[in-house]
């Protein structure tokens, strides 16, 4: 089931906007809006300058407000946050732990050795973890399949995709464990703004109604699928760097070395020059879209296939077997739909991934769609 | 009544894309896809280069099929169209022509003597219309109404929207008149596609449903509206300044030394680069748009004032008197209002350009309506 956006928080490219050193964010001989003192940071959107102490409320209170607006979660309910190791997501963490909630990290060791990708975010998230006293499991693709992300690459030529699968596979799993285990209401991503709006408007551009209609900062909890929340959902990426330099988080700078997705930051970057333009425009543009969603899914085709349990682990998958466990556990996949074809005689393709988990968003995915006129990849 | 997109022919920017000289619009040694001589232009949206011949042909064929697609017009129709001097319109009116319809040219002489431009605009419609033979009307506000737009400009500070207005209000009454007198079935004008998709992306920046709700390159005839059709929707302005350069036509190079509208330029320079990435995206963009148009209509709110007749020149209008008639027959619009305060004992406003002509697109309009979260102006 395609259920959610298809944007890697490892894609996403801090260092255009995360300074390596101390940086201010407020141009010079501004003075914070409520106490005069000199300002941390100017916020165009909201047409004020804040100090650090003004700047740090602000934004707590900030996804505050977007939680209580989207009723995300009930005061103090557990929630499981994604931790990659970026920005993005231990800012959610940490806020989410400053508004009384309890955190459970979580955690994927993908195994990227390139640029020592995957031992620094692992590195920053238990950093993180000690620091904030936060818990977090990691798991370790190479210690639970025996082989990582760049094992699978060397066989596949679009590997965001299947990263992207894996990822949410393996948080799905893991917060459906923790809402039996420990009671977590929800698993909540480090999506921010400039994520969201930029996936819309790669929806936008193709009317793509099927994703139009769930680019929402909640999804509901079906079954088989954890609910999932997106506390950043109307917080700006430049807000988060300066929260995350504000409270000395140390976050993984780099991006993934395998990623490039060029279309989608192209998206964010112009999105940035309208906001440039008109400060409050990429907010109004996602926040309106969340009022107006339910239209796009009044009118979305029904396309979506039926879901089982995959036979290897029992997650919903359209398939027999997931694409999960095809990539990652192929003895056991084989062994199931062998079984499988031998009982129902009939022939599947058990071929590429299928539609419940791997490449959701029709930007990254590249499928525009069966029309004619539909534009073609550059 | 806000029935038209305020996208200004004289504000694109046909620097950006117009040679002053000859100029090739295919990459070295390509070749006709159909005939294998040297290529004159590569269409990368649809994956081929063609011959000069070649290319006219395809280009007067995907206006055809545009007007089909749309139902613009029947077989061998008159049809008005409103030349400002610039490519686009000149070429609306060549390609029109082409296709067996008859045309009759329409032009305002703004008076903008500033860098010459209306002069030159003039001109250029008077040279186009000897050589292709084609009739066009000239109304020069200078000769009709004593003043001009620079003499307007002086007095209010934005002007663009009160031109838009002024040759709106003209244009629909002479292809009134025209339908009356000569059995004109429409007014055409040259808006072609990276106007309407950078039209549409402002619109959906701001999820603007009464906008939405009608940016179509068709309107139909209202009472007091002439139809109002857009034969290039769907071609692109790359597309156009090869087929002027092809046929010669002399056109105004410059854009108006007034318009600066910085935001509509930096969209439709955004969607270039993502044409770029995508060859084909702009074209979908505003095509599939067109497809589910109906659906913004259903949700569009009915904010429309009713509309009644202008006490001065009978067009429709919001209010007493229509913002033309206050704009360029200031002394007649006066009396009119003083005769309705009289007879109606209530006063009126008398005051900013109503409702149906003036300002009638969010994006130059600067109108982000009420809401307290709509984005500032930058």
């Amino acid at each position: 089931m395609e259920r959610e956006q298809n944007v890697h928080i490892h894609l996403s490219s801090p260092a255009e906007s995360a300074p390596a050193e101390e940086h201010s964010f407020s141009r010079k001989g501004r003075r914070c809006k409520i106490c005069k003192r000199p300002a941390y940071i100017d916020l165009p959107q909201h047409n004020i300058s804040l100090c650090e102490e003004h700047f740090d409320e602000f934004f707590v209170r900030q996804v505050e407000r977007t939680i209580r607006r989207y009723r995300m979660l009930p005061p103090r309910a557990k929630v499981v946050v994604a931790l990659s190791g970026g920005k993005d997501s231990l800012v959610t963490a940490l806020v989410l732990k400053r508004l009384g909630y309890e955190v459970l990290g979580f955690h994927v060791d993908l195994g990227i050795d390139l640029n020592d990708y995957s031992p620094k975010s692992r590195e920053a998230v238990l950093t993180f973890s000690r620091r904030f006293d936060i818990p977090v499991e990691i798991v370790s693709l190479k210690e639970e399949y025996g082989k990582t992300i760049p094992d699978v690459y060397k066989k596949e030529k679009k590997i965001c995709p299947i990263c992207g699968m894996t990822r949410r596979h393996l948080m799905n799993v893991y917060a459906l464990k923790a809402a039996e285990t420990h009671g977590a209401y929800a698993l909540a991503t480090g999506h921010h703004l400039d994520d969201l709006a930029a996936q819309l408007f790669a929806n936008v551009l193709r009317w793509d109604f099927h994703y139009l209609a769930k680019g929402l900062p909640v999804l509901p909890p079906e079954d088989g699928f954890a609910r999932k929340i997106k506390p950043l959902a109307l917080t700006s990426e430049f807000e988060i760097v300066a929260f995350a330099q504000l409270h000395n988080v140390e976050f993984v700078r780099c991006s993934c070395p395998l990623g490039k997705d060029a279309k989608f930051r192209k998206y964010q970057s112009m999105l940035r020059a309208v906001e440039a333009l008109s400060p409050g425009t990429k907010r109004y543009f996602y926040q309106r879209y969340t009022e107006i969603a339910h239209i796009f899914a009044e009118h979305a085709p029904e396309a979506r296939p039926a879901l089982r349990k995959c036979l290897v682990c029992g997650m919903p998958s359209s398939s027999p077997v997931c694409s999960f466990c095809r990539i990652w556990r192929p003895e056991e996949a084989e062994a199931a739909l062998r079984q499988y074809r031998e009982l129902t005689l009939a022939p599947t393709t058990g071929g590429g991934p299928d539609a419940d988990e791997a490449g959701t968003s029709a930007a990254s995915s590249g499928a525009f769609g069966a029309s004619e006129e539909a534009p073609r990849e550059g």
